[in-house]
């Protein structure tokens, strides 16, 4: 069985901003070449393609839609008709035509990565499996940063999260769950690429 | 500032099906005595209370709404009167009418508890703070099992999740993005209780 033969790419704030030092370190420097990988296997298979990024409400973050930050990453920027979409907040579902575009191409599958894995990431695969999705997340294209990962939420206690934990923690969240979590050479390969 | 002086309680999942043996190992043993004693709190100020619970669609799950454990646990009963909603997935937000009935409400504010730290409750929480609520986590009044803390995505890497990690890392996960976590006595003091 082919799981991937029908199923659509959403790729989740790969962003020139997630460069910026502002949000300090990060694990997975693989994720947007992995990313790439799945993105042309897609596009060399006709399979469809969902480019979701994120404008900053907040001015000075490095996504804010007025800066050079909210551009996509060069290796996965959208080609011409690819359906791209912006959102304000985490879920890639919440205030886009996201949904109503998936739904119109027929997509019941999903395979979701990005940044970041804990937040943006999280959340859209959360929403994807509940609102009926078969969703998939591809691990070592999404990546994690200390600002994203290190929130301790009492005083005194101490939760030590570096990025790589708190990537995996996430993953493991998801799985089994939300989404079937995967690494991109098992998709790739199931997908025949 | 009283920041739950107009705040609403949205209670998780709290069900006696939670009892069963099936979802292993749990940490935080307060939780139902803490999500009771916010109840009590918010019933006696005269404050919006919401219940939800979990309709398994797993006919095998102690959530089953055909079993004895789709009961919410006594300590956590909604009175006649206060509004409680059925899902089938994690989110609260998802094939119900709570949205709308926070908004019919003029509810701004909401304050959320349950089970299970990593899967309903955050994700009810990431739609609620997305959604546009503010929220807050009462985080001993959740608590995680085994079942949905020990999670491995790929065979032969050990993620060894106990259910208190798992449970401390889906509050740093939501901490600051999507809503702002606090221990149920910070809440009672707060809010004039």
């Amino acid at each position: 069985m082919n799981r991937f033969a029908d199923a659509a790419l959403i790729l989740i704030d790969i962003q020139k901003g997630f460069d910026d030092p502002y949000w300090g370190e990060r694990n997975n420097r693989q994720a947007e070449a992995n990313a790439a990988r799945l993105l042309a296997a897609w596009r060399a298979a006709g399979r469809p393609v969902f480019h979701v990024r994120h404008a900053s409400r907040n001015p000075s973050s490095p996504l804010s839609p007025e800066g050079p930050g909210f551009a996509f990453k060069d290796e996965v920027a959208p080609l011409p008709g690819e359906p791209a979409f912006v959102k304000n907040v985490n879920s890639g579902f919440i205030g886009t035509g996201l949904e109503a575009a998936l739904r119109g191409a027929g997509v019941e599958r999903v395979v979701i990565f990005g940044l970041t894995t804990p937040h943006c990431v999280s959340t859209t695969t959360r929403m994807a499996g509940n609102l009926g999705f078969v969703a998939f997340v591809a691990a070592d294209a999404c990546a994690d940063f200390a600002a994203s990962s290190a929130r301790c939420w009492r005083e005194g206690e101490a939760i030590a999260l570096d990025p790589e934990t708190s990537h995996r923690v996430a993953l493991a969240h998801l799985h089994g769950e939300f989404a079937t979590v995967l690494d991109t050479a098992t998709i790739l390969t199931e997908a025949g690429q």
